[in-house]
């Protein structure tokens, strides 16, 4: 069987940037802190004037088609994933084909366009359906762009606002891709949860403790429904784990409760006891609360140990990097997370072709979706090739002033002007408004 | 190959009725025949005090899942099409899951939920994705739900005010389906466009020439890439040619554009040529101008002749009898045709098991597919098992003044309680809000 996956990936950050530690802390008169150490965040990309998810999905695909060399008629379909539409009709993918149809030749009218929804994870819905509209035979030995793009904003004040984040990550689906294969198997953990809601309305509603919870319990069932089909997980498997990072702290809860599950009744867990002892049993309590306190006692000791933070510092934290200084970037967070695994690799000379990764994409909502990727002998090539540094290094430093002004330029609800602070080259810009009430856009050399 | 396809299909119409003859018309001060005639309209659905596509989409999944026999183990998938959402965030698919899950023993805690978005494109694009699931293996020998759900409504005196609807078609996709096999075929025509639109607005903004002129150059160039891959289309070659249909007026000017298109070059051509000519060709025209005003007065004569007016009675008329009295569902709207024509072969005892049918797929933004599919031999069964016309002929008749309440309590910017018009009976209805905005539902014995 011919391998399916993403053959290319290329990113692009909003050209602004809040660092959390010297602009946000005092402002909030918080210890700089309560975000480094706790959230794991050190600043937020931020949209500017002339962005939006439009633009930054647009120059990503753009990046991506001219570094491996594209013309339209190579792509037979354009999905978009994002939370942050402003259409409830006309999908995103229609407004960057247009984009992109004004750069090269040819056009993109034979290539199926579309926008999927659900929070966080639907940009890995879409990678799905691309994988599957190659395996199914219908691609015509074209490849698919699928655009994972969000501004996420959170109303000022909110709780959310220290993990904002704004970004676009375009990914090339393709037969014998360069940079991972997909495997057909998947474990979903999927339910109806009330925990982050956006009710005809721009900016979130959020329960956050119950998020945590949400986020925790699909992601077990859904790792449970993927070893029911890929067979059990151990912990030795996989080179990397990318989990969806809403901020790097979960990933650090998640990460923990996933290794449990995966050393229940191993080797590993027999090589623990010695030192903080057999992980609980709920038969061996009396209620459910002794036995939660006595899980907790045991994630505590296991957090210290040296088996866990060896296993944590080598296949979880490199997934954190580019995370950290540009905040939560929704739909694409956890290619984001990929991308940061497979570039530490790179920088610290690790050879991974051939080596799997355990991904954990997760959505609001809420649903989880666990799945096994190989990285394929071109990835360094990849990777090498992103200048996702450069592009974080080169952001504008706002002040608060500014980013009171530049949060209030994006809210919807505002018509607010705003001179740039930045100043667009070789990208596309959004450029006023049509007659319709339309976003119109235009390149700008 | 295993064929894969749509194994069983079910409506449910929104509980309330807008006669355009008898209520709309006269006050609106216009002839009844401007909609019956016209736009080929003689009612619209409308949702009851207490319906939403929440709840439109749940009825027809659980008819469906009752009819078919099903439980939740039986589904792997569920996809909701809609350009009505009320969450940007969270999709509707979870919360008709979450309705279905307070009937049905069991869970879907393991089926991957979505939500698609191109105006009414995106349920034919939800099957499609299902298709593919199936063809790429990962389906666990499990179906797909697909529910096309809508409140088509538009602003108080707008264009389209006539054209409004509300209903869904729920859609099971599987392995030997009962109803039609699809074909791996697909063409499209799709393009950026700003025909019709939504920004952050519950009603559509919509050039309403420029929406005609749009379908009709998208249909053809998917009926041109579907031939590229599919080989030329003849006109005897398809029993039935479901389109969208926006109105039925809609559907008679393209299905006189596709026989055009269809016929050139063919003997039909030539047998028609002795009474009204060939088909003009801009070769022989010394401008643009000349060549369209050829090109109107061949369609005038095509339409006249017996030729054409068989064809279209018997291939595309049975497409639009239910369209006629429940207006425009926008995602569901092709889906209805579907029924429509496999109905009318139902009701006039014509037996079209193994015969093919041209589907044509729009929306605005824009983009057409059209892709063929066979009936398969327990077609008769499924459609034999549909209450439609029970339905339609059960919606509470609305008077104008109960028309302007029902408007405004469906329209999200004002907040107006209204007592329901019916009874609901065995069915899922809006019960109220929760603490952070969300809708709730509960089912009615």
């Amino acid at each position: 069987m011919t391998a399916v996956g993403i053959d290319a990936v290329e990113v692009w950050t909003g050209n602004l940037k809040l660092d959390l530690a010297e602009t946000f802390a005092p402002e909030k008169g918080d210890d700089p802190e309560k975000y480094t150490k706790g959230l794991g965040l050190r600043a937020s990309s931020f949209p500017d004037s002339y962005e939006d998810i439009v633009t930054m999905g647009a120059n990503a695909s753009k990046e991506l088609m001219d570094r491996k060399g594209l013309t339209p008629d190579d792509i037979g379909r354009i999905d978009v994933a994002t939370e942050s539409s402003f259409d409830n009709s006309k999908p995103i993918s229609t407004y960057i084909a247009g984009c992109l149809e004004q750069v090269y030749d040819g056009d993109f009218h034979h290539a199926n366009k579309g926008e999927r929804k659900f929070a966080c994870i639907a940009g890995t819905q879409s990678v799905d359906d691309a994988y599957n509209w190659i395996r199914a035979g219908r691609n015509r030995g074209r490849s698919a762009i699928v655009v994972a793009t969000d501004t996420a904003l959170y109303a000022r004040g909110d709780a959310g606002e220290a993990t904002q984040g704004a970004g676009a990550v375009a990914l090339l689906i393709s037969e014998d891709p360069d940079l991972v294969e997909l495997s057909t198997h998947q474990g979903y953990g999927s339910a109806d949860e009330t925990d982050f809601l956006k009710p005809n309305q721009q900016f979130p509603s959020v329960d956050g403790k119950r998020s945590v919870q949400v986020y925790l319990a699909r992601m077990r069932e859904a790792l449970e429904d993927y070893e029911s089909v890929a067979g059990d997980v151990h912990i030795d498997d996989f080179v990397y784990a990318p989990f969806h990072t809403p901020f790097p702290g979960m990933v650090r809860k998640a990460a923990a409760l996933a290794y449990r599950h995966v050393t229940r009744d191993t080797g590993v867990e027999e090589e623990l006891a010695e030192g903080i002892g057999r992980q609980p049993r709920r038969e061996s309590f009396d209620d459910d609360g002794q036995y939660e306190e006595a899980v907790r006692e045991y994630m505590d000791a296991l957090k210290e140990t040296e088996q866990y933070r060896d296993w944590y510092a080598g296949t979880v934290d490199p997934t954190l990097s580019i995370a950290r200084d540009v905040g939560n970037w929704y739909t694409a967070s956890v290619h984001l997370a990929r991308i940061s695994a497979l570039k530490t690799a790179l920088e610290t000379g690790r050879d991974v072709a051939g080596e799997s990764m355990l991904v954990a994409s997760y959505g609001s909502g809420a649903q989880a979706e666990i799945h096994g990727e190989t990285v394929q002998d071109g990835w360094e090539e990849e990777i090498a090739a992103l200048d996702i540094d450069e592009q974080v290094a080169d952001r504008y430093d706002l002040s608060w002033a500014e980013y009171e002004q530049v949060h209030d330029r994006h809210n919807h609800e505002t018509d607010s002007e705003l001179e740039e602070f930045t100043a667009p080259e070789a990208e596309f810009v959004f450029d006023g408004w049509g007659r319709m009430g339309e976003r119109k856009y235009t390149y700008v050399e």
